[in-house]
């Protein structure tokens, strides 16, 4: 009999692969080791659960255990795998019960995504202080949050929840105000939902800029619109320190002591590569597993999928680290295929991201600003135009900010970003879509896009931005 | 000195060409012709002057005669041009005194755009018929439609106007019921129009469905949209005659009579062109100016622009009749950039088009349907999809559906339709810009498109479609 595909991991990526190599191969065996008790969840819905305008964190549930028992995949929650053995084809796993075994494949797949960093702070200690990677932390935090008398346990209905660590958090008196150290996403989307649960917000970033890779145009209007909501935005300010004996009470930042009962730490994620250390298995950028463009890495027949896996970048060719869902997704099938006998490229990342900041919308998409296009290896020119987002005459029309680069050389678009607060993120595909066509902005500027009032003035935004950049290049 | 550049038409094309011209040329002259009164104004938009949501006619004008007159160009309205001789290089010009003139030209743009077509219809004796082209068209109508006492003047507050048929209009008590004979763009818009208005309103279509060119799809969804808000959708019925005296007193269709004291007829528009007969310039397919990728036409030195000229189809690389806003816009100024010395592509057309009835956003582009894609010679394979427009968890998430059309042999993406209530219209340009860059069904499976929980699911509508059509094409 054939060894099992192995897939160590059940969140998106490893449940994606799972799933396609089952429907491709039901004569043959695959098992999905995963260490904790959560699998395939929308990692991306925290923040709103946090918010209320989740009202379940079961909502946030993509596939139940049953659901996968269903497709013939052998799952087997709280297994860890401690090590992959590209010499023996095995895999080790330590059990629920303590003991450890060793599981044959035929091929493995590791998709063990990536975890929160905390730079210096420690958050595991301090009641009040949390990262934000995962159904538990969303569950405390919004149970830390809560007023006690009125905390609904129902919020957290999903059997696999850390009951203990919830139901701590849920004894702390409501905070009124919380820090946000980090304005990235996480930082921007938790600065929004803490808003909307009554918080006064810090919200503190080292640099001078939120949202920093999707350039000066959305980080200045993401920051207008968190102040105009209440938010307190402190640019170029480091935290020193998280401060508070049982509890959080306040940061220390740029000098001075801001008192604050809840503090959550979004600077950033790494990917989750422990299980492959001393497999002999090559890692790229950021420390992220190099696959190659059927996700197979320098062993043979072990893959990498997700958030710890590298990616090839549609602008540049080169490896990078683009840890987003469409990505596991999409890469976890590719692999589940290539496995299952139909080899399946995983596709390139052109680093297309949304974010929402209250009523803006922001998307970004390849080497969005003159600096990380210069750092690839270009030589940038970048426009910013305004434009409306609808006719004049039509209401709703609202100012979008669409920022384009583009190669000064052969005139090729290189990325771009958008703002606004009507129908902006959306118009972020069309950018992404010229991307991987490797058109240049005098074509995008050639798009025959679509316009009616309600929906778009005659010129698109896009258009405009391109009619500008390519008067620019030609200059 | 040298003779002027010469424009025919005061509208979108034909003065998007002269405000580039004399930006590029301020050292020389164009004179602009226009027969009517009104310039530069959005035609789109009438049917939201007639609704309501814009309040003022002057709202749909985009630039004044004084504008004009600012950017250096001799506009003279009153004037029509009854003829051009690319021989002696001349247009043959009727004043508002009646005399007639001759004016030389360097080159010379045919800027006339499209009249509306009423079939077997007279609408220009019965008080209550009406076409909807144009600002005359829709300042009678919402007279028309007001009651006497309640009428505000007002609302038709441009000079140009022709006062004396708004007052007729105005005159005629409120009508209970209308009735619209044709279910493309004009008849599903101006059935919201009616609506907002309070009236009654049956909706005539000859064929079986609305929207025919955005396919079966979005027409079903549309009628259904229609129904729910009370319009009384007819397909396959056609409309024998429109009754009446003095006034408009019903429509007789399908072998039965509809009262109505309205009747709007929206069966289509056609080029036009009669200031080119005789004059040797070719033309194509509905009649409309032929023209090269500089939109010349068949005499060196005279040029078309606008819904008077054909134009060439992104995905057929054939001649074809697509007048739409941008692309009278983008031609016009392509040419007035070529005539002042900077040849400049006018640019493919995608027949990219979007449309709202009520909620519900519709948007369409290249070979939308499997039968216009036969019909160009392509062996088309599609496939349609209903996907949400979001994550399922966040609110708003709203059925979306997508059709994608693909030649079989090549597996290029020809064309495609979108349907819903979320966001949906804009992601037409996604499609848009894959038809340009003419990628295949699979490369658009491989976009990198956007994903955020409150935009879009992990699956954007428009991949999970690429994906099941892309099964279709290798079964």
């Amino acid at each position: 009999m054939t060894d099992p595909f192995v897939v160590v991991g059940a969140d998106a990526a490893g449940l994606s692969a799972a799933s396609k190599f089952r429907r491709e191969r039901p004569d043959r065996d695959v098992v999905v080791f995963e260490r904790g008790q959560f699998i395939s969840y929308a990692h991306c819905g925290t923040p709103y659960f946090v918010e209320g305008r989740v009202s379940r964190l079961s909502d946030l549930l993509s596939l139940s255990p049953a659901d996968v028992d269903d497709r013939g995949i052998d799952l087997r929650r709280g297994h860890e795998v401690t090590a992959v053995d590209p010499e023996t084809k095995t895999v080790h796993v330590q059990t629920p019960g303590g003991t450890t075994s060793e599981q044959p494949y035929s091929a493995a797949l590791v998709a063990t995504g990536a975890h929160a960093v905390t730079g210096p702070f420690d958050v595991s200690e301090l009641a009040g202080a949390f990262t934000l990677h995962g159904l538990n932390d969303a569950a405390a935090i919004d149970a830390y949050i809560a007023d006690p008398d009125e905390y609904d346990p129902d919020r957290a209905d999903v059997a696999a929840v850390d009951r203990d660590r919830v139901d701590r958090a849920a004894a702390h008196p409501a905070p009124d105000a919380a820090a946000i150290v980090g304005g990235g996403y996480v930082g921007v989307e938790m600065a929004e939902a803490l808003r909307g649960r009554g918080l006064d917000v810090h919200l503190f970033q080292r640099s001078e800029r939120l949202l920093p890779p999707f350039g000066a145009a959305v980080g200045d209007r993401v920051a207008s619109t968190l102040t105009a909501h209440d938010v307190t935005v402190h640019t170029g300010t480091s935290v020193d320190a998280i401060l508070g004996g049982d509890r959080v009470e306040g940061v220390r930042a740029g000098g001075r002591t801001v008192p604050v009962e809840l503090a959550i730490v979004g600077v950033g994620i790494e990917p989750a590569t422990a299980v492959v250390d001393g497999a002999g298995i090559d890692c790229g950028p950021h420390g992220a597993i190099r696959t190659d463009r059927y996700g197979e890495t320098s062993e043979p027949d072990v893959y990498a999928a997700g958030d710890c896996a590298a990616s090839r970048h549609a602008v540049t060719g080169e490896e990078t680290w683009m840890p987003l869902g469409l990505t596991a997704n999409r890469s976890g099938r590719a692999v589940g295929a290539t496995v299952g006998g139909d080899p399946t490229p995983v596709g390139d990342v052109a680093g297309t991201a949304v974010v929402k900041a209250f009523e803006m919308e922001c998307g970004r998409v390849g080497l969005a600003t003159e600096t990380i296009a210069r750092d690839a290896g270009f030589d940038p020119v970048s426009e910013t135009v305004t434009a409306g987002s609808r006719s004049g005459y039509y209401p709703g029309a609202a100012e979008t900010d669409v920022t384009l680069v583009a190669d000064a050389d052969s005139g090729r678009l290189l990325g771009g970003s958008i703002a606004g607060t009507d129908h902006a993120a959306v118009r972020i595909d069309t950018l992404a879509t010229a991307i991987h066509a490797e058109l240049s902005v005098a074509a995008v500027e050639r798009l025959d896009l679509a316009y009616a009032p309600p929906f778009s003035p005659v010129w698109d935004p896009v258009l405009v931005a391109a009619k500008v950049l390519r008067g620019s290049l030609e200059s």
